[in-house]
């Protein structure tokens, strides 16, 4: 079994750029990640594509042969779509290619092209990741559903609006440093407290923007690394997914994510971590209140005490666990089928010391990558490990 | 590594019911692979699904969680989608995880809604599976693009419509004694010709028509299948995909498919056979030309000499390769999701002696199943051996 490298990754800006196709978005990132990885695109074995709504925002199905066109690379290609999990869902598959043998490098990545819908519009093809037939139906959006999940939370554990937005405002100041962020401007607490309410308690600024954008990774086996004196000082050392039941009715708590536990409980078996050892983490903070129902999935906090991480300033760029140092979804953006492989290049830029906020984690050895799937009925987690 | 055992599979009836959504049919299809296959519900460690067109068709992304749901099973479950070549590139990577010993067990298959858009609407719809920028904006629709295919290779070896109505005859002669086929009623060559045209050579039966319905696999490790006694004589001992460019005007030929053939060879260096050695096939025959370029592509016919094959009786049941017993897309139908999993349900019981045409195959220890996505820009080959 091979360790598997992150041998180069590349990122478009994330943000509103409708006029851009999905494979002139494909083809920037991943020409940046071929230029970071040093491997010739005649090397790839494989394309693992991530993509959410493109039959409703491009009319485009069957886009992992398109995208390996995008790419350059002469390689068989498979979408994956697993909504919002969409590229983790490919990075999991990568990975295990690349361990077991089968695969030598596989590039992995995602697009999505979502602003050219409009906001009604883009909302309507998200809310493709819920149950048709029994939530989309009867009038639930994600805004929706995750206030319920907020308010759930609320109930059971205590916190208030107050404790949400000082996440979003911790993921804004991270963001201020991330060029490729969509949002690069520092809110305050005042700012999302005072914004449109959504579904209460969401409000305007507890929620991701729709976004364009794209990520490609690059990942090789350690032989090849070696043999091409690759500098891939990062590995993925673990992954894990998880699945829940899709319709929220049917949970048995709303404030919980057992796709995310399972997922995450997974990767860090088999990297042979636990959570203590977690130095920073890329959590899936669609909504304000995600990233606290993800913290507590991965144990990273316990549960009903993830509510005041940020507030308390554990999560923050100066905190004992770093979280979302990218800007997260919240403000480095969320083109759906990117996210997934993005996380992974936020993390291996940031263990490798080659981030813009690498200074705030400069000991750490250890981080985490966890994309989630509509209200979370899918989850992977990725664990990231300095090897070199 | 250990070998790959088919330890169970289910199919839905194949054919028209616009009023049965996708999570009913796939139901439907996994319980009678479960009972099938005599394995528990809970032994399954991941459900790998393909489906193609539920955005359009019923307005639902993210199956993968939602089909788990409907197959009674609580494991991470992830969406494939590669046009045609959906459950194909499902079956691959299933292979590959119970192959390395990822997971014991992998519930595997697909379905597809597609009647109740209509004819126009799933002519509309199987168009993503084309370059919308490029083809599918300029008119390209699948019966012109496999047209333009079929005037190709006659202009370039001979050939004629009549030739390709033997491979049609042939198919709904083989689907007689399937009881999952769309139809069950044999055709005459002259009725192949008489036949309406659809895009000059081809006609109306030179087409697979437009089916709803589902397939579902459950694969084990040799080592499960020995240590609960499983009846799972036949394993899955090939896995090959293969990739081409998106738009036939980016093709070097109109009249071969580079993807089917890379797909192919890889498949049979993995499994250790080379195409003299096998015994059946089930091959992606959209359209009757689609017959004649995978024979060729699999070496399973010389280039150029695929067209002769059903006329002169080589692939039909009594023939020396029996090709597409079970009636193939044109008579069993082709639900685009299910597609790639039937064909392995259909390889497999053959090749187990349990299929109704076994009889005509009753030495046969090797077969292939052959998946292609849009005009062959994704191709999947699995080869199937008697293991016991």
């Amino acid at each position: 079994m091979s360790n598997v490298r992150v041998a180069g990754v590349g990122l478009t800006p994330f943000g509103s750029t409708p006029e851009r196709t999905g494979r002139d978005l494909f083809a920037e990132a991943s020409i940046k990640a071929f230029e970071d990885s040093g491997v010739p695109r005649e090397d790839v074995d494989a394309l693992l594509y991530g993509n959410f709504m493109g039959e409703l925002s491009e009319h485009q199905g069957h886009q992992g042969p398109l995208m390996a066109e995008a790419a350059g690379v002469q390689a068989p290609a498979t979408r994956y779509e697993s909504a919002c999990a969409s590229s983790g869902a490919a990075v999991r598959d990568a990975v295990m290619r690349v361990r077991n043998g089968e695969d030598d490098v596989v590039l992995v990545g995602g697009a999505e092209r979502m602003t050219n819908l409009g906001t009604a519009g883009a909302t309507e093809a998200l809310a493709i990741a819920a149950d048709d037939l029994w939530e989309v139906r009867a009038g639930t959006t994600f805004p929706g559903a995750y206030a319920l999940m907020a308010q759930a939370y609320f109930d059971e554990f205590g916190g208030e609006h107050e404790d949400l937005a000082h996440i979003a405002v911790k993921n804004h100041e991270n963001a201020l440093t991330n060029d490729k962020a969509q949002y690069q401007r520092a809110i305050e607490v005042e700012d999302v407290l005072e914004a449109p309410q959504v579904s209460s308690p969401l409000g305007l600024y507890d929620a991701c923007p729709i976004s364009d954008g794209a990520a490609a990774v690059v990942l090789t086996s350690e032989e090849y690394a070696d043999e091409h004196d690759l500098e891939a000082p990062v590995a993925i050392t673990g992954t894990g997914q998880g699945g829940d039941r899709m319709a929220l009715h049917d949970r048995e708590h709303l404030a919980r994510s057992p796709a995310a536990r399972e997922a995450g409980a997974e990767a860090y078996a088999d990297a042979g971590v636990d959570a203590t050892e977690v130095d920073l983490a890329e959590v899936h903070d669609c909504f304000t209140i995600a990233e606290v129902l993800a913290l507590e999935a991965l144990d990273l906090e316990p549960i009903g005490e993830g509510i005041t991480a940020a507030r308390d300033g554990r999560t923050t760029a100066d905190g004992e666990t770093p979280i979302n140092l990218s800007g997260g979804l919240k403000a480095k953006g969320h083109p759906v089928g990117a996210t997934g492989a993005s996380q992974i290049a936020e993390v291996a830029k940031l263990l490798a010391g080659t981030h813009p906020n690498s200074s705030a984690v400069e000991e750490a050895t250890t981080g985490v990558a966890h994309n989630a799937g509509g209200t979370v009925a899918s989850a992977t987690v990725h664990v990231l490990e300095v090897v070199e």
